[in-house]
C-alpha cells in the first residue's frame, strides 16, 4: 500500500482556511499522508445558492461569531490577525498563481499570501502585493504573473471550479479524502487526516 | 473560586445538538463544570436572517454535507442515526417541556427526546412520542403538559428565546462561557469546555 493521500481544497478569501493552511502541512506530515493543495473560488459555489457576498457579511449574527472565533483560534496558534479590507478579498488572481505554480512553491505561496492578508491585513487583488511574495521565494514574478493570466492557466483553474462544485464542497477549507469523503472546516482537519490514515478515530 | 458553570443551548430540531446532547454531561463532568441545559428555538433566529426553512434544507449542497458528517460522528460515537420525516421536526412542544422541568430532570428527558428523534426517527411534535418518555423517567405527564403549557411557561421560553437572540447564538448547539464566550457546534464542545475551566487549550 502506498502512502495516504488528501486533497486540501482552501479559498483565498475563506478566514478560516487561514489557519487550516498554516497547520496542514506538520498535521500530514505527523501521519505520513501526502498533501494535494487545491485552491479553488468559492463566488460560483456561492452563486448557485444566491449569495452575492460572503455569508459573513450577509448573515451579520454569523459574521460576529467568525471573527471572534478567528481572534480566539489566531491566538492560541500565535498567529497574527488583521482584518483586511475589504472583506472579503478579490482573490482571482492570487488562485490564478496558485494553480500556476508546481506542487513545491503552491503551498508556500499560499501560506504567504494568507499571511499578508490575514496576519497583516494587506490587500492580495493586487499585483504589488503579491510580487513580493514570489520573489522572496525565489521566483520571476513577471514569468509567473503571465503564465498566470494565460489562457490555459485560466481554463484550469475553472476546471478545479467546476471539480469543487461537482463533488459538493459546502465551503472552504475542505479535506477530502481518496475514498471522497469531505471534512469542511479548520476544526475538521485532524478528523478527516485520521480518516485518510485509516484510523478513523471519533470526528467530533 | 467556586465551581465552573457553563451554559449549553440546544433545539430539539438541530441534529448536530443530538451528539451535543449525548456527549456534553461526561466531558463536563471530567473537568469539574456544572453544566446548565438552556433548550430554545432557533425558528426566530434563523426568521430574523430571512430563512423559513431549515438551512440544510435551503441549501441542498450544505444539507448533503451535513447528513453524511452525522452519519460519521454517530458512527464514530456507537449512536444510531434514523432521520426524522419530515426534517426539521417541530420542537415547540418538546421544548416547552424541557423548560417546565427542573434542572435534574431536563438533561435525561433532553437525551431521551434526541434518542426519539435521531435514534429512532419518531415525531417529537406529537404528545404520544413525549408522554412516553417523561413517564418512563418516573414523571406524570399530564401534570408536566399542562405545566408545559402554562402562559407562565410560554413565557419563559419566549424569555430563553430572546435571551439567545441578545447574546447573538448563530445556530446549535452553543456553549456559552460565564465570560460570555459563544462556541458554535457538536465540535467545538471542547474547546467551550477548556476555556470554561480557564485552561484555553488551542480551539482549533
Amino acid at each position: 500500500m502506498g502512502m495516504s493521500t488528501i486533497d486540501f481544497w482552501y479559498e483565498f478569501a475563506s478566514t478560516y482556511s487561514y489557519p487550516a493552511a498554516l497547520r496542514i502541512g506538520a498535521l500530514a506530515a505527523a501521519r505520513g499522508i501526502e498533501v494535494t493543495w487545491r485552491p479553488f473560488l468559492l463566488g460560483p459555489i456561492f452563486a448557485a445558492q444566491g449569495w452575492r457576498d460572503s455569508p459573513f457579511n450577509i448573515y451579520p449574527v454569523k459574521g460576529r461569531y467568525m471573527w471572534r472565533d478567528m481572534e480566539r483560534i489566531c491566538a492560541s496558534l500565535a498567529l497574527p490577525l488583521v482584518r483586511p479590507e475589504p472583506f472579503p478579498q478579490q482573490s482571482l488572481l492570487a488562485t490564478r498563481i496558485a494553480i500556476a505554480l508546481d506542487a513545491q512553491a503552491r503551498p508556500a505561496f499560499s501560506r504567504s499570501v494568507y499571511h499578508a492578508e490575514f496576519g497583516e491585513g494587506r490587500p492580495i487583488a493586487e499585483a504589488s502585493t503579491l510580487a513580493p511574495l514570489l520573489v522572496s521565494l525565489g521566483l520571476d514574478p513577471e514569468e509567473v504573473m503571465e503564465r498566470a493570466q494565460s489562457p490555459e492557466n485560466k481554463d484550469l483553474l475553472k476546471r478545479e471550479c467546476a471539480r469543487a462544485a461537482e463533488i459538493g464542497l459546502p465551503g472552504a477549507p475542505c479535506l477530502v479524502t481518496a475514498d471522497n469523503e469531505i471534512f469542511w472546516g479548520n476544526d475538521r482537519l485532524d478528523a478527516g487526516l485520521d480518516w485518510a490514515a485509516g484510523t478513523r478515530r471519533p470526528s467530533t
